[in-house]
């Protein structure tokens, strides 16, 4: 199964269109495992546990494991997620960006040590930079796109004339993932949740590709507006899906022993939410 | 002491304005060592007290040590540099580019984890992406501005009608690192070898900024218009550094047991290029 079957029957058999993202912080975590870096995998594998049958993806962010000398513990991480969460595919999220042979290197770093199904990437180097893990047939790579952090537009948002179109850097990285760069049909998009308008229009640029949507929760996206400006539907079929990732809202609903509990409420609600804007 | 005024010292102690970049492949490591994961931190130590005292500074990639599963190793060998090396800055190449509470943890790998002098960045999510590691003061940050891959005109040579002066996308990142980005003169930029007049019209927007210009030896940079198009001096003083980086064709000198040998003459050959430019 490819990446894009995975998230696809993902969303489909727990109706969601929430990802949940890894962004383990040990000074966060509740105080029996707090600032104990060797829990790092015990809190996670706890949350996963707590939302495996309410996700589409989950995406745990490689920075929060390497400050802390914990790769082991993300490889651990993914094989307990393939156990607690069979089907449910992995969205490394490490915004890599070299070219050639270190790219390679770096795609076996994601999905031969991590385990990955997904990787995100950044375009600012060219499709080169990108081609080398195209050639793992069936795995995903999201592209930096547009990016919803208060620096997003200093390069993002500026308008290229060399291009036809004059189109913003953002919407020529879109054409170039729906178009010519998407060999395999492997790319997707990484688009910030806090300007729908903008989500809206990269889904008018790459009608098919699954986009990822962070920022809905803690960092304050609008899940329905999300919903509708990013998701595309036929009938039943999703013809443009969107994984809309949720991390700090759900990983700390709760600074208590009660953190699993809370992190589940925390996710249905949001999972609901998604949902219904979807239905709506 | 900072990363500029230890590169500095380096230059001028060592003669020298190349780097030799650790991007140790145990593929292509001689047979005693060969496809020996568990060796590179050996192999590249050997590198390390081959060229200490012909270099500016060490470059290691991290992808060739995350893909083996060896960040123990490139602990371990950063530790060796210290010893061998002393004096010498070392640059970590990750191009890593995420935001704020996350680029905080990627800082922490570079500088705590891995005690890098410097750290090499993605630009393309803009300032905020980059501030985190502003605070390390002293700490060093080049920015991917101008790369010489194949890809590298997909997005970095597309013109900006939105920016006054109508720079292409490189051109606006120099600018940027130059002037409003670089709040306490620890950026600096890399710019790809290939194309010596790039790298003249990046000394022209960023005229006192370190460049790190990789891809002189097996990818085919020329060392003399390098140096002539990127190093300003005033008199014997250096106001705008260079730090020309060759990897493979230092470490890959030699396929046999004499490699450290070999990788000492092709470094001291490339290091003459180099500083006979600077004179001639």
């Amino acid at each position: 199964m490819t990446f894009i079957d995975q998230l696809q029957a993902a969303t489909r058999d727990n109706a969601s269109l929430l990802c949940v993202g890894l962004d383990p912080d040990p000074a966060k975590f509740p105080a029996h495992l707090k600032n104990d870096a060797s829990r790092i995998h015990d809190f996670c594998a706890a949350i996963v546990d707590a939302t495996a049958d309410l996700v589409c993806a989950f995406k745990p962010q490689i920075a929060y494991f390497a400050a802390h000398r914990a790769e082991d513990q993300l490889e651990r991480l993914v094989a307990h997620m393939r156990r607690a969460a069979p089907g449910v595919p992995v969205i490394l999220d490490a915004k890599r960006g070299d070219i050639g042979a270190t790219a390679e290197q770096y795609a076996i770093e994601a999905f031969e040590r991590f385990g990955a199904d997904a990787v995100t990437l950044s375009p600012f180097m060219g499709f080169d930079s990108v081609e080398p893990y195209l050639r793992r047939h069936g795995k995903g790579a999201f592209l930096l796109c547009r990016t919803s952090n208060p620096g997003g537009d200093d390069l993002q948002a500026q308008r290229l004339s060399s291009v036809a179109g004059q189109p913003l850097l953002y919407e020529h990285v879109a054409r170039l993932a729906q178009g010519p760069w998407n060999l395999n049909g492997q790319l997707g998009l990484v688009v910030g949740a806090t300007y729908p308008a903008e989500i809206a229009r990269v889904r008018e640029l790459a009608p098919t590709l699954p986009l990822l949507i962070p920022g809905v929760g803690a960092q304050g996206g609008d899940a329905t507006a999300t919903v509708r400006a990013g998701l595309r539907l036929q009938g039943d079929a999703i013809t443009g899906p969107i994984v809309v990732n949720s991390s700090r809202a759900i990983l700390y609903a709760s600074a208590g022993d009660d953190f699993a509990a809370a992190a589940r409420q925390a996710a249905l609600k949001t999972r609901d939410q998604l949902h219904a804007a979807r239905i709506g």
